[in-house]
């Protein structure tokens, strides 16, 4: 089991940081594991730590006026977790929560806030964190905009296999379908259509197991606006490498 | 017309600077006035000024592989330019373009990133701007997946009319409507479509003038999520409170 500080090292920015101030983030850290639905912050709670998912899955989700429940994304290791609010103080715009259990990396929000307001060098970490998230809720976007319901569903199918080595993957849905419809942004009728219409590109379905016989011909359908085969996506590839390199999963 | 201290110092979380370090920020900044289509940063190219849109309207939007071009959202006074990435150096993963002749204020993006790593204070200053966007583009994301294209327009127009004080508005559209499409992310056809469902919530059009004569009724068709009568958009507010305050508009 890694210890919080080899841990902390690894996380991406943490590692440039000052030996004082990566030794004063240490000591405000401290790894827990949560049991699936467990809730992680609550929107309209002021931030009292931040957390970086390490192991597990993790919904983020917004209830609105109405009731209405938006699954926002899934988040896979490692991210943190809503960051852009934990760092200012305001309250969370989202709720988050296990969706299986999860291992977190837990720093404390107070003194985190007191320590980036008087070591630059962890503000710079902050605000590159922020920039990667705003650099996966802008593809999110795109990824509304620009693609289908099956698209966005061939999309996520190529994420999910993203470590395959030849053209073919077999593995389970992490999602049950009712989740998986809400993360690409459909109704769960249009889900069963979208894998109806991929089964053109070689997707095979037996309940929660899939098999992608043919990952090009699903890419070339998927994801026709990629800038290059196997650059699906820079985000799952930097959080792979990390959890690789630690052994995390 | 305002100097670039005073326009500075409105800008949120700018004010807050220390003396020594607010002149620092005012001495790498200038005001400039651009033409119509006037590219402001291009996406692929390293940030070399960050930008803030204080008059006018101008696009972001992103350039797919395949020449697919997503328009991911049409800035108004006063916000911050692809911040995330003027402040962490990576290139631009979008192109900004003048919708309008606009105005802005240029901060040059080196010499900023030296301030930013050497006081907390405008480290502060700029992890307030980015959780700001953050919670922008989650607001949009929401608007995509539980709002139908038709509540979209909707929600757009009552933004639109965030000023009426009584119950009737009527103004121009300030995009032209292939653009507007694009923003509310449906097809052409599916936007004359949804104006005239919306004709049913008090919504006239000609041409590019439109009224609506009932703005609870739309708000309660394009906003049945909503917090709070009224409350159609915390963002647009202050950026509004900024430019009544300014009278930059």
């Amino acid at each position: 089991m890694l210890m919080t500080g080899e841990t902390l090292q690894a996380l991406p920015g943490f590692g440039d940081l000052d030996a004082d101030t990566f030794d004063a983030v240490e000591a405000i850290s401290r790894m827990i594991d949560v049991p699936g639905d467990a809730v992680v912050c609550r929107q309209g709670s002021a931030p009292d730590a931040l957390h970086y998912l390490l192991d597990g899955r993790v919904t983020l989700s917004q209830v609105a006026g109405n009731g209405d429940v938006a699954l926002i994304d899934v988040l896979e290791p490692v991210r943190g977790i809503d960051l852009a609010n934990v760092v200012t103080g305001q309250a969370h715009q989202v709720t988050a929560r296990a969706l299986t259990p999860s291992r977190l990396l837990e720093l404390s929000a107070a003194p985190l806030r007191e320590l980036i307001g008087r070591r630059p060098s962890l503000a710079t970490t902050m605000l590159r964190g922020l920039s990667f998230d705003m650099t996966a809720v802008t593809r999110h976007i795109i990824d509304l905009k620009l693609r289908t319901a099956t698209q966005r569903l061939g999309h996520y199918l190529l994420r999910l296999a993203a470590n395959a080595t030849s053209n073919r993957a077999d593995f389970r849905l992490p999602l049950r379908k009712g989740l998986l419809a809400e993360l690409i942004g459909c109704r769960q009728e249009n889900l069963s259509r979208a894998f109806a219409v991929l089964r053109d590109c070689g997707v095979e379905t037996h309940g929660s197991r899939v098999i992608l016989h043919d990952i090009d011909r699903l890419r070339c359908y998927a994801l026709p606006d990629s800038q290059a085969p196997g650059q699906t996506s820079g985000l799952s590839k930097s959080a792979e490498a990390f959890s690789n390199a630690f052994n995390l999963r």
